[in-house]
């Protein structure tokens, strides 16, 4: 067990789920999720469990957004020993409406990780923008 | 090394984090947190860098809601393997105003624990609302 080499698996893992979704293969997005995924979205509700109700999120989230969606992560940061992981990052979504208006906002994420048969897969993960708790709204707005 | 001994010590430092908030003890919370945490807050910036900016903001907290602060967790779900470990929870935050008003809501809450000469630490964590994306608000009054 090399910890670097095992951090950089998750890197990977990490690019191999910013394409999934930017080609938009639900399936593919899924099989990289354990069976037994809980999730924090960005978006409602409070939380996502299980593998069915994530697959149902995801396919509801590129219906709202149809045209074209874009992720990209930045600042990086994995640690990993043995068969446990985390990772934080930043993600730059943007999204183009049907009717051409494009949104576009900086999101965090933390994803815990879990090797599983030899293979590293996302446990759980949680995405987010914060609010301003005088307006209760979400700051989408915000630059890293 | 024990998994599960590990994933024991994981909730007690839980435990401590949230006696440590509710009792209002700033160095004492960031006594749980490694020197380089990055943290993710339900309540803006975008993120909060190092153990310094970390203190500001959890002292800002407490000034916005000064006369009392109730953290309670949930669903605490922990994942370790050597030195590595993260957890995921809802927590309830309710907070009672000078004027007497008070506030209550769930949040979801993601931490990434590293085990530092021996003692278990916060490395990151990540605290959110969802929002509506229709509204942009927060969603505050989901319930578990």
């Amino acid at each position: 067990m090399n910890t670097k080499t095992e951090e950089a698996r998750i890197r990977a893992l990490i690019d191999d789920w910013v394409d999934a979704i930017v080609r938009r293969d639900v399936p593919r997005i899924l099989a990289l999720y354990t069976a037994d995924v809980e999730s924090f979205d960005a978006i409602g509700p409070l939380r996502i469990r299980g593998s069915e109700a994530w697959a149902a999120h995801w396919r509801m989230c590129m219906e709202q957004c149809p045209a074209s969606l874009q992720f990209r992560v930045q600042d990086v940061h994995v640690e990993a020993d043995g068969n446990v992981g985390f990772a934080r990052f930043l993600m730059q979504c943007s999204g183009t409406m049907p009717d051409g208006t494009t949104h576009s906002g900086w999101m965090r994420c933390t994803a815990g990780y879990r090797c599983e048969d030899g293979q590293w897969r996302i446990a759980h993960d949680h995405c987010s923008a914060p609010f301003d708790p005088e307006t209760n709204k979400a700051l989408v707005d915000l630059q890293p």
